[in-house]
């Protein structure tokens, strides 16, 4: 056989067994991933229209977030009366089982942009999966003053951080800011993503519901 | 008020209000923290004293390894077997309803020096946390040939990583390996250490029972 054939042909089988050997983390987003997105619940439940943007609709986070901390002003609404919305929630349909499943065959943690103080009750009924988001700053009488962001990029810095520490980093979201965390993991993929967004970035593997998703993740991990 | 004093008080209040709103992550050890030593199990079903030794008593993490290797080949012992043994064991009484809480009031990663194949029923019982350990090797009929480390310093610098993400550290261990996990982190606290061990670093807080370790986490979070 032709040497340099042969080399490669090496090194495919290597590669493919150094992935298939390689220990695994998943990084997924939360909101419209696995919970539905909470402003828009919190939109729907107060009947206040400008709250129903999201990251899909605005680029720019800081931009989105003042915008819905001036409405949550604007409307007299604490933490608490967000709280209660968020309560009520329920994770998405099959998203407790896909989760499950996610977690006796990965490693996995939540990278989102949500708040710790909003994603508490949603935790909870997930079994509280590690979860690396932001927090709140509240005033005295319980209204949102700020939004303290943990660190700039910091899906892509968290996905940074878990290669850093020898892990193939499989990663899965359906916006905007999941975008840089798809890109900077070992494979990314989409789920629930709108089709204007996935035309943009064809380059992840897209997915409609936790079957597609649960098939693609098996091919990469048998 | 003299303007020294007055920055010093300033200093100390926001150094103070600043540990209060931090982020916070749980960084725990395993084995002897929330479920038993499998290798000390593995000695106890089987009859082989030999494995009994842990990192309480070889700090050298690779020779006590190699020994242990050494000795499940002579015994042939398969990584079914020991699994078998595994998947027999229980977390610690009291483990569960700790991480529960744990969990609810803290990010929670379990940092080990297991292998996933040996971790997998004890996680199941435990509810799946996050898990960074290592793996091992297994040959074409069972047994297993060798383990493969995920880096060196593998705790230490899941420590480091997770402060670099802004997440202030706390760390709980019992062990020899544990020590440079427990200097890296911002809090460092024993649970079920020997005496001889918390002698040798009575710089960290040193607690003997969930309860104990709860009230000294509160203190830090509160």
């Amino acid at each position: 056989m032709h040497l340099v054939l042969w080399c490669f042909m090496q090194w495919v089988h290597v590669s493919q067994s150094e992935e298939v050997m390689s220990l695994k983390i998943v990084c997924s987003d939360l909101e419209g991933v696995l919970v539905p997105e909470v402003w828009i619940s919190v939109a729907q439940a107060t009947g206040i229209e400008a709250l129903k943007l999201t990251t899909r609709d605005i680029e720019d986070y800081d931009q989105l977030m003042q915008y819905r901390l001036e409405h949550l002003r604007k409307h007299r609404l604490s933490l608490a009366d967000i709280v209660k919305v968020i309560e009520s929630l329920k994770p998405l349909p099959g998203a407790l089982e896909f989760l499950s499943w996610l977690r006796s065959e990965f490693q996995v943690v939540i990278l989102s942009d949500t708040f710790y103080e909003f994603a508490a009750p949603l935790m909870r009924q997930l079994g509280y999966p590690t979860l690396l988001c932001h927090r709140l700053k509240v005033d005295a009488d319980g209204f949102i003053e700020d939004y303290i962001i943990r660190q700039k990029q910091p899906k892509k810095k968290a996905v940074k951080a878990f290669q850093q520490l020898n892990y193939t980093v499989l990663a899965m979201g359906d916006s905007f800011n999941d975008i840089d965390m798809l890109k900077e993991a070992d494979r990314g993929f989409f789920i629930h993503a709108p089709e204007s967004i996935r035309a943009q970035f064809p380059e992840f593997t897209s997915t409609c519901n936790y079957q597609e998703l649960k098939r693609a993740l098996v091919q990469v991990h048998c």
